[in-house]
């Protein structure tokens, strides 16, 4: 009986489903230890403590996506080079000879280039096949948001080109470290006309190291409210980031990752005109059970 | 012997020069005690500590610009509405009787309006009104580099309007507490073909939050060493900020501030074809020598 552990280890957390052959998740599992809390040489027993149990099963084996494969990951996967598509990522994917008798591999992360500087993703790749899966699609535009949001266009099932956007850790940069600190509630929950305001308002030309000083100054003279303030300057923020699309061939972008992000790209790419459809862990599962054809041993996909 | 004791007391730290009745600057002092490190009631000490001496000369006035002025300042005031010139100024000094038999007074800053947000200054405008004395111009365009730039516009010898830029501390912001922190050196002196090489890079539609990973990922890859990415970070953020200026009309651009940061504004502008003069310290004291005369205590100009 096939099973697959998969698991998205990432910078500051991770998580593991065990899934059944059809892609079923029997179970999931999350944790605190992503890499960064791992020591030196912890990885092994890392793994060995959070998914040894499934591991121990029939058939098991083990495809992990995410920053485990960088640098200063459990073992370094080579980025891919974009456009690349199921088959480049699959027969890329690095093994781990930790146990004996159980194969466990990495999926590489990918790379694209834009006029001499480089963009990477790692485990992005991952969610975007099982996007394209679930959807049934074999091409569109993909936004993963995060502290490192990617915009992704995939064409003929490959990931064509992506690009990078700090817009998550711009927002955590602006409300806990700045002057705007002092006003804003940076886990206020959303206000929707707040948030739509910030969006309308960045697209007047003056950019966003303008537009963010009037957070500031719509509290010095009591014009927004401390619960709005935050929504505002979200809206701000993923406002810049919708102004440097180009969406109209786009038709529907599709939104993946926690549903408190997706759900404002969601809110200002319709007010600006674009339908989208969300996904979530789902597409994380997915798309490594797309990739677990690439574990036998001739890396032919099934 | 009329003499003008000319002070900017700004957040982090103040200046202060002793002005003979020309504005001959006669001798400078500075000091760390900025408004956010004087203790509540605290500020007539910290002032006699520092400038009592010149207090006591036969003559002496005195005339304060900055956040000295603002709600955490000394005495708050209030803000002057665009357009504003010395004469709006000069009438809305505020008295400061906290030292028998001396004039002391506050400069109040300048709000402008955009759409609906409101912008502030506050110790610039005197900085621009010094620059237009001493340059003997009544209209142009002034940047007055900082945590908070300014853009401001003259016409008639008064401030039309003006926006402020978070661009020094969106440095800040990005080189010590962001992922770009790991492999920049903030204090890594300017290398002007890596800076002038984030400005160009600054204009190709595709915004701050995409170009500044690229700073990331230049590292990463090895493509830009240590010692260049500050400047090319700096190179983008104030690429930026000019991206969003009408400066066609402008002609020259005054650049007032620390040579520091005036010194890049000018690689900038000059690399898309714009001229700049910079001037220094030396405004701030001619501003406030130009508002002395609203000492008088009929508040009419000299």
């Amino acid at each position: 009986m096939t099973r697959l552990v998969a698991i998205d280890w990432g910078t500051s957390s991770l998580r593991g489903a065990l899934l059944d052959a059809d892609g079923k998740v029997l179970e999931e599992r999350s944790d605190a230890r992503g890499i960064l809390k791992v020591p030196q040489g912890g990885f092994p027993a890392v793994f060995e403590a959070l998914f040894g149990d499934w591991m121990g099963l029939e058939g098991a084996r083990c495809l992990i996506s995410g920053m485990a494969g960088s640098k200063q990951g459990w073992v370094e996967a080579p980025y891919c080079a974009c456009p690349a598509g199921r088959v480049e990522v699959g027969r890329s994917i690095i093994d781990i000879d930790v146990r004996p008798g159980s194969r466990i591999a990495i999926v590489p992360g990918l790379r694209d280039e834009h006029d001499g500087v480089p963009d990477v993703m790692r485990g992005e790749e991952v969610q975007i096949f099982g996007a394209m899966s679930i959807a049934g699609l074999d091409e569109g535009v993909f936004v993963l948001p995060g502290t490192h949001n990617k915009w992704a266009t995939a064409r003929k099932g490959r990931v064509a080109g992506f690009r990078t956007y700090m817009t998550g850790e711009f927002y955590a940069l602006l409300s806990q470290h700045s002057i705007l600190a002092r006003t804003l509630d940076a886990d206020a929950p959303l206000d929707e006309a707040a948030f739509l305001d910030g969006v309308t308002r960045s697209e007047n030309g003056h950019g966003l190291l303008h537009n963010a000083f009037g957070t500031r100054t719509l509290a010095l003279f009591e014009r927004m409210a401390t619960p709005e303030l935050s929504s505002y300057l979200s809206g701000l923020l993923i406002g810049e980031e919708l102004r440097t699309q180009s969406l109209q061939a786009a038709g529907e972008v599709v939104l993946i990752g926690a549903s408190a992000l997706t759900q404002r790209y969601a809110l200002a790419l319709r007010a600006t005109g674009t339908a989208t459809r969300t996904l979530g862990a789902e597409a994380t599962w997915a798309g490594l059970h797309a990739l677990s054809g690439f574990l036998d041993a001739d890396r032919n996909p099934p």
